[in-house]
């Protein structure tokens, strides 16, 4: 990126043209919400005075009276949502209508808006742009807690807005079944925490078709043979150990119950289900989770040991079992399996070879995962989870200054150097993929701090993920480069501001008067 | 309070009779939300199957039609407002239109719906009730960043189901300057953030009268002479080192800059400044602040050492004069004079007899304060700030499980147990004013985390304000007695889903399947 240096305005009679044939519908809607974003937009320049800062230099404002969207000659046209829909080592987010999508995301968000006019400072910049990761996720837990729909979807949107590119949708546990499985209704109907919370087949296809269109794959999760107790609610022979107490010897959260793996009616019901799911999919990616399976719990079942005895297996033979079931129903819908990375560090499951593990635990399973040739997304409990993020962010605040304040600057800082600590963290790890996400987990997240938890610490992660570990400048990120720090707070600031403009309710990082003035509230300044 | 055990439905016809004559019209308007907000209520009980659970019951249930309001033979009655703003030796909760409200607020949480029914299974419950602190408080930085005046109300609505007593308004820091000061309009017109983000006297006034007419009294900081660098945007002649660099060397945060203490320009304007802002306000009590006063600011700026030689004088005399000056406007207004703790411990400034002591600092301070026999709030940072309270929930979640997830059973009774902390840290206190608040401080909290960030955290420190060491059924809240715990948690979940019901954000503490069933989540269950 050359940053440009002129302002520039928006002619009341902008628009934005296609430069090749035949434009896909989901390109043609984005152009369509872009240009009335752009209009609606009340954000001012976060810079004492706001927009009336820039009041002269518009005068001499040139007008931009048209966006031109081109494609290198001879590229296939696709739409959006197929272009996102490609397997995870075929992601592409140039030289594509998805490409050009991302494009218009970056466009939004160099105008400004002082009294109705809207207007850049960054005339003559030449932005060239690509993702450093292809996979840049967000794992979302709808099952702790339920989440209406347009909940889902204003992520989604602000998702797309930091070029996030898959939502990884945990979307059934222990605690709840919400989502509609065509072959058992009842799973749904009994297993969900009431009729008004649950995801229909449509509100599936619905969401899936929004994030598509959006540049966001949807990665969905059947966690399994663990967190399956809600299943149990319409099918409860499946379920060992179901609510037994205590809970904590039996799961790692109430309540206790797992799939009992050594039944081939377990077998044949996993088969129905995953592919029953699998079939209402786009996606080239689906998800059988894994993590957390308890061993007491099969242990002291009567059902599982005989099963057992039966067919002369050992519990191991028996998660290899249902694994390969599963994951066969998975790679027959031509999907890329996911599993979570105790299944094979743990519990030495065998896994197809394509597989993709999602390192939950400790970023140091990365190494052991990659040892074994398999792919990873890198999704670290140490460091990556949104629930626990307020949690690290004081502790560090506590060792910086043992003291009594909100000290805001401080905090802020913090909170920047975090992403020094991912990316400094990724470096350390060799993985034929380059993929992470951050997970929210509902214990006790629901609608009512969907947004307030989630924004804008997910952008923060999303733009490391997309600009790697070198900045559009040449500055290395990694390291206690306070210029650049200053420069990540101003920039999180900004698009705080913004998703707040856009009616995300983002928190505040710092009070408005640092906010007005970058670097002046630093620790040294 | 005698639990009562029959099912009472509300008939469609159910209203509130006054027994006594001229009720004051703030009363009437508290008895018409009643009505209204019994009938529009959609919260239905918190158990599995939840209004229909109690559908049987309902068909036998006796129908209430009437609320009899009555005070003892021979009470006086005022209006709410004016039992509000009693001094805080003379508040009292009982025998007047403000225990009626109080009332109100009890008997519109026993109510639940089911399919537009409202019932409840307490009849015959009878309720003898009074608060074991007169002074329930809640501190809120409105300076930090802005809040709307909705958002205030809101707050102010919330606090008055919990029956919380005092909203302490820092209204003004060294960030912005959102009060509109009728002798210096000046103030607020260079020193807010916008035009936008004021309070006006309309909205002051406006605010106080909505809290006062709910129960709450308005003490209103006026944080002196530290946290003022704001006041420097139209009198920059009253500001020592404002904005001086490094701001860490001459204040807590950013920006630098305090009153010139020692300029007898600056007693004057305080003078009036207080007088102006005093004279608008109804209520016993105002606070002058004084926290955090950096000394090498005063110590480095000419004009305060050019002063002090002037006047013959030490920082420490002006510090003196400066105080009595305020303390002695407040007093004259009739009002009791507040002051934060370290102006008495650290700087040793002389205050008025009858002066209350906002202990801030630590706990500890408590028994400082009480040895100079000063009365005081208690509001110590290493429990009550809200700030911190999801730090420390999972500072201590760490120690008790040194885990990856999310663990909401776990974080959920952490929560619970903050109220037995808080409880027998004051039990080692011994205070002539039994007093206390919460406070949010607005460094990194706004409009969109208002409500997350404040509910239902406040609540529980808003039941052991109102209920003391010792629950109705006889239970002491002290220890680590589970079967307390475990109903204080199920207590407030239903207060988190009733206040959701009522357009209040609050955040969910645990996965409603846990909700559901009081008690089977807990760790040992």
């Amino acid at each position: 990126m050359s940053s440009g240096n002129s302002p520039v305005k928006l002619s009341s009679e902008f628009d934005i043209h296609v430069r090749f044939a035949n434009p896909p519908a989901d390109l043609r809607a984005a152009i369509s919400r872009t240009k009335s974003s752009l209009f609606s937009g009340k954000f001012e320049r976060l810079v004492l005075g706001r927009g009336s800062a820039d009041a002269d230099l518009l005068k001499d404002a040139r007008t931009l009276v048209s966006l031109e969207l081109s494609l290198a000659a001879g590229s296939l046209v696709r739409s959006i949502a197929e272009e996102t829909n490609q397997p995870i080592e075929a992601k592409s987010d140039a030289n594509s209508t998805l490409g050009l999508f991302r494009g218009l995301a970056t466009f939004e968000q160099l105008w400004y808006d002082y009294e109705g006019t809207k207007y850049t400072l960054q005339g003559g910049a030449e932005i060239n742009d690509g993702p450093s990761f292809p996979y840049r996720g967000f794992s979302f837990d709808t099952a702790r807690n339920f989440y209406p729909v347009s909940d889902i979807l204003r992520t989604v949107d602000a998702m797309s807005w930091v070029k996030l590119s898959v939502l990884y949708w945990h979307i059934i546990d222990s605690q709840s079944f919400p989502l509609q499985v065509a072959a058992f209704p009842e799973l749904s109907e009994k297993g969900a925490y009431s009729a008004s919370e649950i995801y229909t087949q449509d509100d599936v296809r619905r969401i899936v078709q929004y994030a598509n269109e959006r540049g966001i794959d949807v990665v969905m999760e059947l966690d399994s043979p663990g967190h399956t107790t809600a299943i149990g609610a319409a099918h409860p022979e499946l379920i060992a150990c179901a609510s037994k107490s205590p809970w904590s010897k039996y799961a790692s959260e109430p309540p206790a119950g797992q799939l009992r793996i050594a039944s081939p009616n377990t077998l044949a019901f996993a088969k129905t289900f995953f592919d029953s799911v699998a079939s209402a999919l786009p996606g080239t990616m689906m998800s059988s989770g894994g993590d957390e399976v308890n061993l007491p719990c099969w242990e002291e079942d009567e059902e599982t040991q005989a099963d057992l005895t039966q067919r002369n297996m050992t519990i191991a033979d028996a998660l290899n079992q249902f694994v390969g079931t599963v994951q066969g129903v998975i790679a027959a819908h031509g999907k890329t399996p996911f599993i979570k990375s105790d299944m094979v560090l743990t519990h030495n499951v065998a896994v197809l070879n394509d597989t993709v593990v999602v390192v939950w635990q400790t970023s140091e399973d990365a190494a052991a995962v990659a040892e074994r040739n398999l792919r990873f997304i890198h999704q670290p409990s140490n460091y990556f989870y949104l629930v626990h993020m307020t949690s690290y962010e004081c502790i560090l605040l506590r060792s910086i200054r043992e003291s009594h304040s909100g000290t805001a600057p401080t905090r802020a800082r913090r909170f920047v150097h975090a992403q020094y600590w991912l990316l400094s963290l990724w470096h350390l790890l060799r993985s034929p993929v380059r993929a992470s996400q951050m997970p929210l987990w509902s214990e006790q997240s629901s609608p009512e701090n969907l947004d307030s938890i989630v924004w804008p610490r997910l952008a923060a992660a999303a733009e490391v993920f997309w600009t790697g570990a070198t900045l559009p400048d040449g500055t290395q990120r990694v390291g206690e480069n306070a210029t650049s720090g200053t420069r990540a707070l101003a920039r999180l600031n900004e698009l705080r501001y913004r998703l707040v403009d856009r009616g995300v309710q983002a928190i505040a990082l710092q009070p408005k008067w640092c906010v007005l003035r970058p670097g002046e509230c630093d620790l040294d300044s």
